[in-house]
């Protein structure tokens, strides 16, 4: 079997977990199978290279943070191939530039492209570990690139994916996916299935346990996901196109804090002035998630919308540069909120999950902001202070526990 | 006028002083110059990296140590251009692949063959300031490669070569090349000009100012070499060619403390016998330096010879596993010794010059153990322990102090 693992931050934080990590992979390898290990940057590194950007440079360049970030995860991978090495199986540490990963030119949220598979396949024939950066890919210009927070779970899906591995395992600091953030609900119960699009909109709304894009993915090319702990041996939760388990009406409750809600107060209310708002945010490469219009009674109308904390300052910064063309009266944040969702493939033939979502909410006297919902998926926008009250009262609402 | 400047660890080892650099060369571009610059590691942290691959992997493979290491020069050269363009001026870093740094395929001590100069000059056509990573290069099979200790002169030279620049100037944490070093020999002077081969001895005896590799090369092509402080805008010593200076019979004093000595005893007193030893050490990447072999009069000879003290451990390795081949009693070694040398163009036509050196040495009571002589510098190997002494007594003989 071909196997791709993926393995966070958190797992290679420090020498013993480098060499836990290294012993696990060597028992697979020695049972026959074919590994090709991708990594994050060990534990926080990330943030700490962020933060020396910042120092020298409070707003520095995409282009460079991402020349600077990509030697978190060249750290990890090359001190892996020693700590394999050291246990006696060959291994080989590969960037970005020697995969090769190509992804779309924009930094600091590129999408891969297409992998050059030859020169894995190649260290693979060897029967080597192959030990790949996770996160980071190399654009048209021939610069690194990175793929958002979380990116090296979708690096580890688009090789699984490239490489027709037979499944891909991304470890983390959970044992599985969960009904709810476990650390949040008492009684959050763990799921041994879930299908892609579930699994989508969990991850969307923050669940946290896999990036969106590498779901996505798994589902485009069909890739066998595994979602598992890297402290435990636990079976871990499959994500697949359809699960055997009969359907539940909700299977999760997520929440993200992530959030900042903008609001353009004001606008001319004139055909087209929505479109050029968005317009102007998609040039920013800004992503708009919930959005509110208020209705058009006056010559004024107001819309509100909803992004991650880190595109706040751009958001607000293109918006300002654009008044005269879109002539609002005033612009406010409030980065105090936070979205609770409910997702569930049960609910598209039942219209009544909403109104029970509601009714809990109401019930725990949780305010709602705003609300946005898909066929599988409800989410409303509420204060942060509420998060956890939330969920509990979701989780019991739809009695998750069982 | 295109200027290659290369600035080492000790210049950018925090946030202050990448900023001082970066203000440095500004000044430079804004005079309408074209900046390359190339940068080290960020302090010791060359060193830092080395010793978590050592806590991992005590004896890691030369490859995943030079993946390592590579990250040391991105670092830094990726938030330099931050800190240049918060400074208003534009800035691009690039590492080997991007450049890209052709070299021979030795890990660890790669030569640089060949240098792709379309990015670069791409770059400088839009006036940006390119920074470069000294130090590293990519081989043959697109692994990272690193030059050795000290490479980013050879990097800084070999870009001033290949882009035929006006100058290359090594910023060091002395103000120029001195007639020995100034914290053990007080009077020492700084030299205004020296040639390529006075400094090429100077650097392979460990002056520590230049790496040596970089000196070839500037001789090699011509490239005019400045050496320079930066801490102080003090103009330094300027390596070229020819000097108009009047030649002195010894031009300067080095010692070298990364010396180990090593000893085969009771070899089959054989011919070959010196061509396997030195062939065996050759074939494992190990430069010898001084050697020493006894006249045989019996059946078994000695051979002693100098090695880095880096290599010990491999020389060592290396030699034992090949015992029987040889057919050695005993290998012995010592790390307690180091170098002295004189150099100087004029020592040519004046055969005196090493007897007034030993001369030296035993007026100050310090025992030699190996000697070793070029048409320009006379080489002694001593006790560690009398380097400081054997320095200033040999300074003081030659009036270097003038």
């Amino acid at each position: 079997m071909l196997i791709v693992k993926k393995f966070g931050g958190t797992s290679v934080a420090d020498k013993e977990r480098i060499m836990n990590v290294a012993k696990r992979c060597i028992k697979e390898y020695q049972a026959g199978h074919n590994l090709v290990v991708v990594l994050s940057a060990m534990g926080k590194q990330t943030d700490v290279l962020i933060d020396m950007a910042k120092d020298i440079n409070p707003n520095p360049s995409k282009r460079e943070l991402d020349m600077l970030l990509t030697t978190g995860e060249q750290t990890s991978v090359a001190l892996m191939a020693m700590a394999m090495s050291y246990l006696g199986v060959p291994a080989v540490s590969l960037n970005a530039f020697q995969v090769a990963m190509h992804t779309t030119r924009s930094y600091g949220n590129a999408r891969i492209k297409r992998i050059d598979i030859d020169r894995i396949r190649h260290e693979l024939d060897q029967r080597k570990i192959v030990i790949i950066t996770g996160f980071q890919g190399v654009n048209k210009y021939d610069d690194y690139t990175t793929l958002g927070r979380g990116g090296s779970d979708t690096t580890a899906v688009a090789l699984a994916a490239a490489l027709h591995a037979d499944k891909c395992e991304i470890f983390t600091d959970v044992d599985g996916v969960y009904t709810a953030d476990p650390r949040i609900v008492k009684n959050a119960r763990k799921m041994k299935e879930i299908t892609y699009d579930e699994m989508l909109d969990l991850a969307t709304l923050g669940a946290g346990v896999l990036h969106n894009r590498s779901v996505e993915l798994a589902k485009k090319y069909g890739v066998k996901l595994v979602v598992r702990s890297s402290m435990s041996e636990a079976e871990g939760t499959i994500v697949k196109e359809e699960t055997k388990l009969e359907r539940m009406l909700v299977s999760g409750v997520a929440a993200d804090k992530n959030v900042t809600r903008i609001s353009l107060i004001g606008l001319k209310n004139v055909p087209g002035i929505a479109f050029k708002v968005f317009d102007i945010l998609a040039k920013a490469n800004i992503n708009v998630d919930m959005i509110l219009q208020s209705i058009g009674r006056s010559e004024t109308k107001d819309i509100t919308f909803t992004i991650a904390q880190d595109s706040r300052d751009d958001a607000i910064k293109v918006l300002e540069e654009k008044k005269d063309l879109l002539g609002y009266s005033e612009i406010s944040d409030n980065s105090k909120v936070a979205k609770v969702s409910i997702v569930g493939a049960g609910m598209m033939s039942n219209p009544g999950v909403a109104a029970k979502m509601f009714e809990a909410l109401y019930n725990a006297d949780i305010n709602i902001n705003m609300i946005s919902t898909s066929e599988i998926r409800v989410t409303v926008l509420i204060d942060v202070k509420d998060v956890e009250k939330a969920m509990n009262a979701v989780h019991d609402t739809f009695g998750l526990e069982e």
